[in-house]
């Protein structure tokens, strides 16, 4: 017997059924959930496809994971609480394997924030997978890209460039020890979005974003959204420890993955000086690095500077598609 | 200066707001909606791959329609009002033409429901448009698959084959008159969401799913769902005119292209006999055919009859992907 849509669902989709919020689930023409009184719903989507948002050859569990943690990534950055999502999966042909561990990745990571999966469509084509997450924030509350003001500090959370250094260790024969490259390649598969952290955020940031495209990119958003500039302190962005085993201080990748490469899904936000204290006892509860790398000004425009106070021009400006 | 994603998005499919329950539309990292308090959300995604859902070579305006229908006409099987929607677009290249036709299309059917697009996500890929639709329906109102019972009767909205008769006429060099091909290719690339009857059958159906595989497989999921049984009368199934001068009653696709083609997006319904007359006023004031054509039946299985009781065997059950 043929492998036919209804029973892939079936098969590796359904029955992970876990929160009391969903009245209907996988299995009809929609499904029907309850949005919590006093709460706004808030709704992303992200598609990953192959070849341009993960290598060929990446494995389906990492896929799995990516798919969801990229979604939950925009839920982070908005300050919400993701609770459900819905998954559109086209795939070149029937893979019992490969959809097992693309199952496995995105439920493991699912489990982990609570989230069900409440919808899907499964056809046939390139290998492409789109992700819809919903989740809830108290009315009023969510955070956005508008909102940064002059005077306001400029925070990003743990470090930046590693997945794009990861991305260079596959494609180039740069040299770096094992346990940084598993260590990066993890960063590259397997995002950890900071959903405990942008909740924690309402209140305290004006502007949030999650490194998605590149600091330069997605700080630009914020820049431009918010009608402000900023000067970015260069030498102050967090690289962890792997990225400085595996880069020079002396390269220009020190500088150019940090600002331009994306991928990191960490979050980078804007909160006035008088958070600083909040701040710091957030990133102590939570566990997650948080850095002070630049401040907004009145004037328009992103400004670079070196610790010594010297312009520094970057190369690149952050990943964009059909560039 | 190179179309980026960001300019695209903008170009295209920003600046259609329209509703007063959108708090943040396009333009974050996910858009912020109201819903309102005594009304459930019920979300669903369909996505159309080109040359899996409609032909290559498929109009833009064509697609951008269709792409939104399908996903109305889950919001329509559901006796949901949809409000917002999503849409994840791969693309192989920025063409500015083909992405001003297709978001006229998108837009002109999403206007006419009064839907407003809140979010997107495009990448670059082989052609695949995934659509994410966001409805509310009042608390415990919802219209579901399961709930048809022995006694109720089988109804379907419109007419059936149509749209695979369309396809066969791309496909074969099948003899129809001009008139009669357009109104058939019509009701493939442009097909009409019942959302206004889905509305209105709450309280009067019993269970209810669109018809998309084709009615074998979709009423065959009422049955499942439901746990009961059905005879299905083959020569009530609704023909519209076009296809009556198309298709001779003597050919095997009298039978086969309403029973099994899909992509039809007509509703397929239970109720009970006594809501024979409601259905017929209901039929009057909307201007859609509703026409009885099966009783639902205690005996598990689906059985085909012609009208002096001969028994018919379909001989194709309905589309499947990954057949």
């Amino acid at each position: 017997m043929p492998l036919t849509e209804f029973s892939l669902i079936d098969r590796f989709f359904a029955g992970h059924k876990r929160r009391g919020d969903v009245a209907l689930g996988i299995g009809d023409d929609a499904a029907v959930v309850d949005v919590p009184p006093g709460e706004q719903l808030v709704v992303a989507v992200d598609t990953l496809v192959a070849g341009v948002h993960f290598p060929d050859h990446t494995a389906a569990a990492d896929i799995g994971h990516k798919a969801l943690a990229v979604n939950l990534s925009d839920m982070a950055a908005m300050g919400a609480c993701p609770r459900w999502a819905t998954l559109a999966l086209t795939l070149p042909r029937v893979d019992a394997d490969w959809l097992g561990e693309f199952a496995r990745g995105f439920f493991a990571l699912a489990e982990r924030f609570d989230v069900e999966l409440i919808g899907g469509d499964t056809t046939r084509g390139p290998l492409c997978v789109s992700v819809q997450i919903l989740g809830t924030v108290p009315r009023n509350r969510v955070l956005q890209r508008a909102g940064a003001r002059a005077g306001d500090r400029i925070f990003v959370s743990g470090s930046l460039g590693d997945a794009g250094l990861a991305l260079s260790l596959l494609q180039t024969q740069r040299a770096c020890g094992e346990d940084e490259r598993a260590e990066l390649l993890a960063r590259l598969h397997r995002p950890d979005p900071r959903v405990a952290l942008g909740e924690r955020l309402r209140g305290i940031a004006s502007a949030v974003i999650d490194v998605s495209d590149g600091l330069l990119a997605d700080l630009g958003h914020i820049l431009q959204r918010s009608g402000v500039g900023a000067t970015l302190w260069v030498e102050r962005l967090p690289r962890s420890a792997a990225f400085q085993v595996c880069v020079s201080a002396q390269s220009p990748d020190w500088f150019e993955l940090p600002l331009a490469a994306g991928d990191d899904y960490e979050l980078c936000f804007t909160a006035a000086p008088a958070q600083a204290d909040a701040l710091q006892n957030l990133a102590r509860e939570l566990g997650i690095a948080i850095t002070e790398i630049g401040a907004i000004e009145a004037d328009t425009g992103l400004r670079c500077r070196l610790d010594d106070g010297r312009a520094f021009q970057p190369t690149r400006q952050g990943y964009e598609h059909f560039d």
